[in-house]
Parts: structure tokens; C-alpha cells; sequence
């Protein structure tokens, strides 16, 4: 059988979209499967459309406040649908963006539902057409880009049901702002939708089995974000594991173990937000003998699975299941398989959640560091002593930095406030060049911003904060 | 006559508080002279009351147009006084800052206007006291952080009144809003009160000398700067020389020649932002033998003058007149004294403009890196096609990246759109950290962020983005 192309990438995922443009690039004949729509979960369902609808939550729970910045206005309203539509909207535009960027980049786009089986080098994809029929490509080489699907709790008796029990998919797309919403899950996307309804006006509580909310961030930063959130009137019962949920007449319950003591709470929804599985299902990846460990495809540093020619990148190869990890991976990857001998995979990737205030990181928490056995020297610094921080009227949050006493490199960072998300980039690229404390404390950073908070966290490390 | 402090600051502003801070972290017995108000021009009359205001004007002007968001309100309305005077509660609140700094520090704050004469190895100071009476001060070293003020046009016949011909000063203080406006002067001063005034609905025309607004910032920023600008009703007069400022009966009119056609304009009131001048007078500095050039005082590398002992930073020592280049210098030429070999005192100094959009750039425009015969590379990227930006519904404006093609060096960086004062760091890290190409693309820029947008145009400038 004759080789149709050089690349055939699964899944039209950021990771997968993103591994087909740069595979394009580099000349190679590639082709892009996808079984729902392009751009995945994150254009469609996910990241972008959730940023749409968190945007006109906090425009909206703004407009609670003018009174600070001297202003006034007779009456506040939202149109729910309208709300929701515009995030549609958004998410429509950005979908039919990838579709153009497939045709400029002559990237063939088959839609339809692709199973591996042993082929000529690289698998063979038998694909299943939307349009009816089978299809059968052989590639040089083939990328799995299927991205995840979200976890349920089947212990707790009761699966998402689209009505009462939403997951991700249902709370992107609602048909009305609920009165009160229980969230099961800290975690990233379940503080942005607890974020985004609470701006609405909903009486939110969010549920969390760990000991703090937003596990994975530095715990200075969670408990000062639970603050933050509890300022505006979010709930949280953490430590609390989900033992039974169940419709009522007039909405859920969920029954809960709080640390041994029984509890029961009740809401109009549940939003289940409690982490991802990998789509490794229904590939033929048993068949090929690929490698799978706990849901999903198992890679070495260049993103290649145990079987000659097949590749995985993005949430199907593991955490952390973020949109810029998977096209970092698809970049790789490609530029691996056409021998151009990438940099590390492993680049620092910060992680984001856009609620109010919002939560940016990257790398070690000062506990990992510690955990490392760095000598780790810590620098703190409050957005409510920074200049514009006060004079734009956003003073919550503060910035943390964490060193490597020994070598001053910057290890970690983290932040929680307004626009950190946009902030952390400096960060990033801080611990990618390695940077030593001497060159981030030499660095001028403008005046008046929020991120000079980012300078004198760095300067406070080493005793040098100068603003506190 | 022995030595009362180990180094005196003569003026209080941000390079010289920041100074004597970092004079007291190193164990100087310090103390800083301060003819006016603690925190000086910038966080009294300048940056910080300024971005006060522009907070208010955005967040009103955004009130235009919340049906984007699915929102709406009945009516909108500022109380021009509460807007007013929450910014100076803001400065005042910065202001009484840097008085908690100053004792915390242990540094002497002497309120008076110092006179230098020549001293016991550095110039000692005679202080006219602001309580009346003098006291005569030698110090080792002496750093002059005496700031500037705004230049005028004499030419044009009539000077700042407070009263219809306003400076930033009186600007910063409005008794009430104007209905119409003329900007002389399309810098970052000049720009930023178009910005705030028209945000409350004035009519605001900006005149420039210059073929261009914003003439330091890289020539495609200015034009697209322009059309945004005029997008919310501002208009420009670019080339165009003011012949005459005068007084008419509801205002004041200004006589323009515009490439040899005479014009003139009418407001109510107009603002001159043509520049500044070091204050560089009444400090016996002629007598003392200190050299000046233009207004400004001559520094070498690390902030010396050429006398012995004194020391010169931020403003009074020359362009760019920006606080965060005087507090950059004031921490080196402190650590210079003291012995500590600090790195380049010439880092790489961001500017930003806080209009809506924002303006932020760092390093060489495109023009600059070509006439000093480097081998340019530049990279653009729109936010129209960002995803965060059209979530949030800020698709104004672009990255564009100036690379050195021979090393790969990026050397300039320059961005219009929401935001980029706070993005705008991570270049200025990527250029201090001499980061190349190779470095910006392999790093990994969260999703879904306006920053992404800084990835794209790194790319792009070596033929590689990726959302095109």
C-alpha cells in the first residue's frame, strides 16, 4: 500500500491543530482527523467560550461597584441568553478560524472517527467518514490528539444527566443562570464556572475532597484565593468527600463526609467538575499493544508511544491537561519526527484559572521546592501596596516567588489577582532563560504596574523589597 | 565640619525615595530633602493620579457599550468631582506611603529647598526649611533627584494660566470637565488626558509638531494608535506648528500652520504636554562647576556628575523621563557608591502609554534597528485573532517583535491593545536576558492569554506562526 501522507494527526484539538500547521510548515503531506469539531473541547466547549462568559460575569459584577471610580448607573441587568450567545458566538468564530488555517495551511481535514490497526511503518487509520463510508490512511507517521473527557463519580451513585447533573458541556452551554449551584471539584474549571455564576448573582457552594481549594496551587495561594472568593459571597466545603448524589423535586443533593461528620446540601444544579480521562477508547490502541497507564497514552520525551511511528501529545498523554501544553507537545513532536532535534519537551508551563481574582503559576510551589530539597528562599509582595494596583481599584491578591538559594535561580512563581494571567508570561520566560534572582531584580520593570509586584517579590526574597 | 549623613537625597520623587531605600538596606545613615511633597511629581500630580482617573474614564466609557457583553444598564453617569477626587485619594494614600517608608527606613526627611555650595569632599547643602529657619547638611555623597516640570511654548505668546492653558498640573485637578479640548503635545502625557477627557465624552483634538503621535514609539504603532484613537472620536493634527495660543471669550483658540496652510482651532480649554525640563535652577549647581547639557545634568555610567561626591538620576539627569528609568537608576548609583559593582546601569527601559488602547514598547523600533545597519527580522501579530482578546472583546491592536537577524537577539518589542502596560514586562525580561528567537518560540505562553499573541509574533518575524 503507497503512503498517502507524511503526517496523519487525531484530533483537531489545539494539539492536534497546532502539530498539523507546524508539520505543514516543514513540508510534510498532512492530513487531520476529527471526529466532533474542529478545535476541540477547548474552542468549542472549554477554555474559550468559558473566557466569553467569565467576561461578561465580571463586566457585570462591576457594574455592582461604579460607585468606587465615581460613577453611577440607574439599574444593572443581564440577558442570559445573550450572555450565553455571545459566547457561542465566540467560540463559532475561532472554530471556523482553524477550518481556514487547515485550507491556507493545505492541511486535509477528513471528518469522521479514525481506528488504528497495524500498517506499513506507522499504523493504518481505518476511518469511519461523518459523511458515510470508510476511509483508509497510512502516514509516514501519526499523531493521537484525542484530548480527554470529564470524570464523573460513579460511586457517588448518580452520572451527569445534562438536567440537573451538568458537567463542563452543560455549564458552557446553559439554558438559565441557576438560583444555586453546588460544584464538586476545585480544581481550575470548577472555580471559573463557580466564578462566572456567582458573578451572575447564584448562591454557589463548591465541594472539595482535598484539604484546600485549587490543589495544584501554591497554598498561600489557595487559601488567600478562598478568601478572595468568600469576599464575594462564593462558598466552599472542603476536605469532603461526595457519598451520594441524588435528584430532588426541586434539584440535587449531594451527601457529603466532612472529615467523619455527615452533611447534606442542596442546589437547583451540580456542576461535576472533578478532572479528566484520556480518550484512549475506541482507537484500536489494545489491539497495536500501545503502552496506557491510568488513562493515558504513555510517551517518551519526544512524545513517541511504544509502537514504531505512532505519537501522543495533549491531555490523551497526561497532565497537565492545558491547551498550551498540547500544542508545545504537537510542535515538538512534529519538529522531532522531522528531525530537527527540538528543545527540551519539558518547557515550564504555567497554569491559569480566570476567576475574580484570577490565578496564574508556574513551576514549583514553595512545598515541591521544599519537598526538592532546595535551600528555597520565598519573596512576597500584596497588589495592595502597588501603585496602580490602588489607582485602577484592584488591590486583592499578591505575587510569590520562590528561588533555589544556591544557584538563585527562580524556580517558581505564583499569583493571584487581576490580570496575573496575562502577567505570568514574564515568569515563564524568567524560568525558561533561568534567570538568577541578580537579573530579575536588575530588570526595570514600568511604572506604574501591577507587575513591578513582580519585581519587589523578587527583590523580597533576598531582602531587598523596597515598596514594604 | 564633620559628616552628618552617609549620602543625602535631594528630592523625593521615585528615583530618589527608591534611592535612599536601598542606601538604608545597605547600612547608610540617609537623608533626602524634599522642597514640595513626598512621592513627587509622579505620584502626586503625575502617574498615579492619572491612571485614577483613566481607570474611571474606561470603566465609564465601557458602560457605552455593554450590550457586546449581554448586559445593560438604564443609565450612565459620573460625578466628575468623585472621580477627581478618588484619584486624589489614591495619590494621597501613595503619597503617605512612602512617609511610612521613609521612617520605617530610618531615613531623615527634611521638608525645605536645598541649595548646594561647595562641601568637605561632597557639595554640602543649606536647606531653606519649610518650618522656617535653615540648616546646612554635609553628606559623603549627594544624589540630585530634583525631577522636572513642564516645558512651555513661549512662542506661542502665552503661557500656562491654570485657567483656560492647563499643564499636566492642572489638568490632574479639574475643577469640572471640559466640553472641548486641545492637546499640544501627542506624547505619553498628551495622549493619556486625551484619552480620559474624551472617555467622558469632551471633544478632544490632539496637535503635534511631529508628522506622527506617540513619535518615540515605532512608526506602525503610532498609525494604528491613530485609528484607534479616532475610532472613539478623537481627532489629530500632525505637522502642525502652533503659531499662537490665546484667550478668546468662551475659551481659548489656537493658531496652527500646518505644512504652510494657517488654521485655527477653538476649545474651551487647552492643554500644553510639549515636554519637560530638568529642574535644574536654584540648586547652586553654575557655581559648584556642574556640567549641564540642555537642561539636563551630565551623568557618567553610574549616575556621577563632575563634581566630586555628587550624583545625579532620573529626570534632572535626562530622557526617558520615566520613573521607573530614575528608581532603576537611583538603586545602581546608590550600590555604585557603595561599592557593589552593580550591572549596566543602561537595562532596557519599557515605556507605556495608559490609553485606551494601551501602549507599551521596549528596546529598538523597526526604524531604529535598521539605521544602526542590523540585519531586521520583524514579527507581527494581530489581537484580532487571538482568542482571549475576542472572548474578551478586545481585539484592538497588535504585537510586533524587531528581531537582530545575524544573532537571533530580539531587540525591540512594541504592542497597542488592552493591557500591554502589564504585558509588556515579558519582553522587557526577554531583552535584559539577551533571549533569542530559538528561546521565545520554544517557551510556553499560557492559553487562552493576550500574551499568546507575543508567542505569535515571534514566530512570525522567522516565518513560523502558527494562527495566520
Amino acid at each position: 500500500m503507497a503512503v498517502d501522507f507524511d503526517l496523519l494527526v487525531i484530533g483537531a484539538g489545539p494539539g492536534g491543530y497546532v502539530a498539523a500547521i507546524r508539520a505543514a510548515q516543514l513540508g510534510m503531506k498532512t492530513a487531520i482527523v476529527e471526529r466532533e469539531a474542529l478545535g476541540g473541547i477547548c474552542l468549542n466547549w472549554g477554555c474559550i467560550p468559558a473566557k466569553a462568559l467569565l467576561k461578561s460575569g465580571e463586566v457585570y459584577e462591576q457594574l455592582g461597584h461604579l460607585g468606587d471610580y465615581g460613577l453611577s448607573v440607574e439599574g444593572r441587568a443581564f440577558d442570559f441568553d445573550k450572555v450565553v450567545q455571545r459566547s457561542r458566538k465566540v467560540a463559532a468564530q475561532l472554530a471556523s478560524g482553524v477550518g481556514y488555517l487547515m485550507k491556507k495551511n493545505k492541511i486535509e481535514v477528513i471528518e469522521g472517527a479514525a481506528v488504528l490497526q497495524k500498517g506499513e511503518g506507522a499504523p493504518r487509520a481505518v476511518i469511519t467518514l461523518k459523511a458515510g463510508g470508510q476511509r483508509t490512511v497510512q502516514a509516514r507517521s501519526v499523531i493521537l490528539a484525542t484530548g480527554a473527557r470529564a470524570r464523573t463519580i460513579p460511586a457517588a451513585g448518580l452520572e451527569p444527566d445534562g438536567d440537573r447533573i451538568w458537567t463542563y458541556r452543560e455549564a458552557i452551554v446553559p439554558k438559565a443562570c441557576p438560583k444555586s449551584l453546588l460544584v464538586v471539584g476545585s480544581g481550575a474549571i470548577g472555580v471559573e464556572f463557580a466564578s462566572f455564576y456567582r458573578a451572575l448573582g447564584a448562591e454557589v457552594t463548591v465541594i472539595e475532597a482535598l484539604p484546600r481549594i485549587l490543589p495544584v496551587e501554591d497554598e498561600e495561594v489557595s487559601a488567600a484565593a478562598r478568601k478572595a472568593f468568600e469576599k464575594r459571597g462564593l462558598k466552599f466545603r472542603v476536605g469532603a468527600d461526595v457519598k451520594k448524589l441524588a435528584k430532588s423535586k426541586t434539584g440535587v443533593t449531594v451527601d457529603l463526609d466532612v472529615g467523619g461528620k455527615a452533611e447534606t446540601l442542596e442546589a437547583e444544579v451540580a456542576i461535576v467538575a472533578v478532572g479528566i480521562s484520556g480518550n484512549v477508547e475506541d482507537l484500536g490502541l489494545e489491539a497495536l499493544g500501545v503502552k496506557i497507564d491510568r488513562g493515558h497514552v504513555t510517551i517518551d520525551a519526544h512524545g513517541a508511544t511504544n509502537v514504531a511511528g505512532l505519537y501522543a501529545i495533549g491531555d490523551v498523554a497526561g497532565p497537565p491537561w492545558l491547551a498550551h501544553k498540547a500544542s508545545h507537545e504537537g510542535v515538538h513532536c512534529v519538529e522531532h519526527i522531522a528531525g530537527l532535534a527540538p528543545a527540551n519537551l519539558k518547557s515550564p508551563i504555567p497554569g491559569c484559572t480566570y476567576s475574580t481574582p484570577q490565578v496564574a503559576s508556574v513551576g514549583l510551589t514553595e512545598a515541591q521546592a521544599k519537598e526538592q530539597g532546595l535551600e528555597v528562599k520565598v519573596g512576597r509582595f500584596p497588589f495592595k501596596v502597588n501603585g496602580k494596583a490602588i489607582a485602577a481599584g484592584e488591590t486583592e491578591g499578591f505575587v510569590k516567588t520562590v528561588f533555589d538559594g544556591r544557584t538563585g535561580a527562580l524556580v517558581g512563581a505564583h499569583m493571584l489577582g487581576a490580570e496575573v494571567t496575562e502577567m505570568i508570561q514574564g515568569f515563564v520566560l524568567a524560568i525558561t532563560l533561568e534567570a538568577t534572582e541578580a537579573e530579575l531584580q536588575g530588570a526595570v520593570f514600568a511604572h506604574p504596574t501591577m507587575s513591578e509586584a513582580m519585581h519587589e517579590a523578587s527583590l523580597d526574597a533576598y531582602g531587598r523589597v523596597l515598596h514594604l
